[in-house]
C-alpha cells in the first residue's frame, strides 16, 4: 500500500513514513472515512481496515465515491496488473475509453516484424488501435526527455534505427530512440489523434529539466492547422509554462493531474496558477491515477476542491457570478473533455 | 475584437471563445459597466455595444477610466495603426512620454544606407531618438531569444551582419541577427539609457525558453557602473528570477505588466510573487497594452487591486501599517517609474 | 548595517534605500521592538539605537530570541570575521554544531601540499574534519554552476587539475575547477555524509540558471544506496523542484533557509510551496544567516510563522488536526534536522 503513495522507489528512510506526506494526509482525512474509519485514522489501522475489506471492495467503494462519469483510461504501463477499461466500467458504474501508448506500440511492433517493415507495421497498429481508442499517450519525457527535433524522421531514418536498436537488444524492447519517439508523434499528427503528453513531474527516471513542455514549442508550432490536438499532462512544476503553450497554440490542452494528488493541501494553489493562462475551454481534469483506488478518489475530490476554492475565491475578489463559476467547472471538470476525446460519439466509445 | 483578447494569431477553437478566458472575464466584469452594461453582459452584448458607440468614445471612455497620470508608450509597433503618443495624451488628458524599439531603428537605418555606414548611421539616429524618447525598447526576446553572447560587437562585426543581412533580404527588413541585436544593447549603454527588455511572455513566435531574464545575467554584470538601467517587461513565468536580477544589480527594475492583464483574477498572486526579491524601490507599474483600449483600464485597474489586495495582507499578517502600505504603492505605482524615465524633467517629455 | 540586508555588493540607487525591501520592512516591524524601539521604527533610528547598544547586546538579544535550539554552522565563509561555534553558543545559550566547506578544504590542501599528493592530503583532511563536524558543504553553485559531469574524476584527473591551477595561481587560491568540485562531492558521498548543497538564490557572482538543482539529478540517481544524503539549501526560485528532487530520492532533503528572509510578508506562500512534494520527514529549517544576527532572528520568526500560517491554512480547508499540524511542525522546525545531522550523538558535537 504504502509504495502507491509516492513516486519515489524506495523505500521512506529509517523512522519515517510516506504517509508523512500531502497524499498520506489526504489519505488519511478523505480515504479513511469511506472505508469506515474516522479522520486521520493512523496508518496502521487504514493499512489493517483495508486488507480486512479487500481489494474488490476497496475499489468499488473509493472508486464509486469518486463520482467520475467517464474514464479516459491509458492502457500502456503494467497493463497486466491493473483493472482493464471494460472492468473498471464494471467496478464504477461509469462510461469507459481507452487510450494507447504510441511507445508501447513500437515496442510491440518491433519485436514481431524486420526492420524494413516496421513503418507500415507501425502505421498499421495505429490505425487499428485508433479504431477503437480516443487518443494516444506519449511517454517522451520517460525516455529522454521533451527536447528532440521536431523534425519529421523518413523513413529510412526510422528502418536504421529499429535495426540498431532490436540489434542489441536483450529481454523486453523499450524504447528511448528518438527517432522512433519522434515518428510516432508524426504518426499521430497524421490521424489527427489526440496526442497525451506526460509532462514534468514524475518518477526518479525521469530527468526534470527535460521535461518542461516549452521544448516542444517548435512541434506545436508546425502541427496548428494538422487537425492533432496535444494535452499536456500533470505538468507540475511547469503547469504556467503550459498554460501559456494552451493561451497561444489553439490545439494544445492542458491538465495538472498528477500534480493534485501529490500536492494534497496545496494543490487549489496548484489549480489556480494552472487557469492564468488556460483558456477554459482547454483546460482539463485528470486523476492520473494507478494502481491504488485512492488515487481515483483523491484526484477527482482534490481537483473538485481546489477548483472550487479558486472559483469562489475570484467570486470574492474579482466579481464572478456564481453561474459563470458553475459554467467555468462544467467545462473543465467535463465538457472540455467531451468535446476533445468526442466522447459523445459512440463510435469511440464514450 | 475578440484577437485582441489573446496573445494567440489564430481563433479559439470551434465551440469556444476568447472570452472564455481570464482576460475575457475581466473585460465582461469591469469594462462593460464603463460602457453603460451591466456586469458579465454576455460577450455579444459587449461587442454590439462597443460598435454602438464607436471606437473614439470607446477610447475616451476606458483610457480616462484608467486613471493613469503619464503614458510612457513605445512606438515600435504597428505604429502606423494606433494613436501617437500625442493623441493618447489629447484622448486621456494625461502626460506622454515615447519609448523607442532599437530594433526598429536598426531596420529603418539599414534600409537607407551602405552596410560600411551603418554604425555611425545607427549612432546618429539613435542620438536624435533620445533628444525626445525617454528610453529604449529592445524585442530580442521575439527576435530569436535572450541568450545572447554578452560581449560588444566590434564595428567590423556589425558591418559584415548588416551586408550579410540586406543582401539577401526581400520585403520589408527584419532585424534577427544576433551581432546588431548585440550592438543596439551596448550603444544604449553607452548612452546610459533606460533599456526596457520584453521578457517571458508572448505571442506565438516566442521561445518561451530562450526568454528568461536569467540569461542576460553576464550582461547585467558587464554593465554595472555605467549608466545604463534596465526594466524588465511582463517577465511571466520568470518574474521570480526577474525579482532576483531586480535584488541583486542595482540598474535592474523589474514590472509584471502584460501578464497583469492576461492573469485576470489570479493576478494579485503574480503581483505579490513579483514583490519577493524586487526591491520596493525598483518595482514598475505598465499595462503592456496595445490596441484595445480594454487593457489600458484593465491593466491599471487589476493591478491596483493586486497590489492592494497584496498589500492590505501584508498589513494583516506581517504588521505592515497603512501608511507604509501607501508609500509602498506609491513608490511602485508611480514615483519609482518617474524617478527612472525622469519624467519630472520637461525636456524629456514628462 | 544596510549592507547587510540585501545580497547585492552596490548601495541601493540614488534616493533610495534596502529598508526599502521585504528584509527591511521585517527588521523595522520585527527587530526594532527586540531593541526597544517601536515597530516601524525610521531606519535611521534603527541603525543609531543599534550604534547605541553595540555589537555584543545587539547580538545576545536578537539570538536568544530567534529560540533556536542547536545550532549548525557552516564555518567556510569570512570565517575570521563572524563568532566561531563555540562563541554563538555562549552568546545563544544554545547547542552546536560545525559544517565545512568541502572547497574551502580542497584550497587550504593545494596551498600546502605537491599536486601529486593533494588527493591523499584531501581525504586525510575531510576524515579529520568530520571527526568533529557534523556534515559538509559544497558551494559549486558559486563557483560555476550545478550542472557538472556527475562522473566520479580519477586521482590523475585530479593532479593534473591542481596542478594547473595552483601552476598560474596569484594571491589566496580560490577553487572553480569543476573536477576537482566533483572529487570533494565523491569524497563525501565515500564518508556517508550530509553533504548541504548551496542551490538558487544567492548574490551577483552566482548564474542562476546554473543553479537549478535538477541539474544534479544524475548524482543523486547514482549515489542512491550508498549512505550519503543531500540537503539542498534555499532552492528559491527552485523549491518546488528541490520538493520533487526530495519526494522521488530518499536521500534527498530540502529547505528553503535564505528565501525565508528575504521574501519578508510573502515567505509564508514560499514555505507552502517547498511543501508542495517535499516529504515531511525530509523538510528542514534553516536561517541561511550570516553576519547580522537580525537575520537569525528573522529567519527563525519568520519561518515559524509561514509554517503555521500554512498549517492553519491546511487545517481549515482540508481537515488537517491541530495535533497533525504539530507534529509536521516538530518535525520541520527540528526533528528532521537533528535526526539528520544526528545532533544527538554526543560525539557528533549536538
Amino acid at each position: 500500500m504504502e509504495d502507491l503513495l509516492t513516486e519515489s522507489d524506495a523505500p521512506a528512510p529509517a523512522g519515517t513514513t510516506f504517509f508523512d506526506t500531502q497524499l498520506g494526509f489526504a489519505v488519511r482525512r478523505e480515504c479513511a472515512p469511506v472505508l469506515d474509519l474516522p479522520p486521520f485514522a493512523v496508518p496502521e489501522d487504514y493499512v489493517a481496515r483495508r486488507a480486512d475489506l479487500g481489494a474488490a471492495e476497496v475499489n468499488r467503494r473509493l472508486l464509486r465515491a469518486a463520482g467520475i462519469g467517464t474514464y479516459v483510461i491509458e492502457t500502456g504501463h503494467r497493463s497486466d496488473e491493473i483493472l482493464t477499461p471494460e472492468q473498471m466500467a464494471e467496478v464504477t458504474g461509469a462510461g469507459h475509453a481507452e487510450v494507447v501508448r504510441l511507445e508501447v506500440i513500437a515496442e510491440q511492433v518491433a519485436a514481431r516484424v524486420e526492420p524494413a517493415d516496421f513503418p507500415a507495421a507501425y502505421r498499421a497498429a495505429l490505425d487499428d488501435a485508433l479504431r477503437t481508442a480516443v487518443g494516444v499517450k506519449t511517454i517522451a519525457a520517460y525516455r529522454g526527455g521533451l527536447d528532440l527535433d521536431p523534425e519529421r524522421p523518413t523513413d529510412d531514418e526510422v528502418v536504421a534505427a529499429v535495426a540498431a536498436w532490436t540489434r542489441c537488444a536483450e529481454g523486453p524492447l523499450r524504447l528511448t530512440d528518438p527517432v522512433l519517439v519522434r515518428f510516432g508523434w508524426w504518426e499521430a499528427v497524421d490521424r489527427q489523434a489526440v496526442v497525451q503528453v506526460h509532462v514534468g513531474y514524475g518518477d526518479p527516471d525521469v530527468d526534470l529539466h527535460r521535461c518542461n513542455p516549452l521544448l516542444m514549442t517548435e512541434l506545436f508550432r508546425r502541427t496548428r492547422g494538422t487537425g492533432v490536438r496535444f494535452a499536456l499532462l500533470h505538468c507540475y512544476p511547469y503547469h504556467r509554462e503550459a498554460g501559456y503553450l494552451a493561451h497561444v497554440f489553439e490545439h494544445v490542452y492542458c491538465d495538472v493531474g498528477l500534480a493534485v494528488n501529490f500536492t494534497g493541501a496545496q494543490s487549489p494553489q496548484v489549480v489556480a496558477e494552472s487557469l492564468e493562462l488556460t483558456p477554459f475551454h482547454k483546460a482539463l481534469f485528470s486523476s492520473d491515477a494507478f494502481g491504488a483506488a485512492e488515487l481515483y478518489h483523491l484526484g477527482a475530490l482534490l481537483f473538485r476542491r481546489g477548483l472550487g476554492q479558486a472559483l469562489s475565491e475570484w467570486g470574492r475578489t474579482a466579481g464572478w457570478p456564481t453561474e459563470e463559476q458553475l459554467r467555468v467547472a462544467r467545462m473543465v471538470g467535463s465538457e472540455n473533455a467531451r468535446r476533445l476525446y468526442r466522447l459523445e460519439n459512440p463510435t469511440t466509445g464514450g
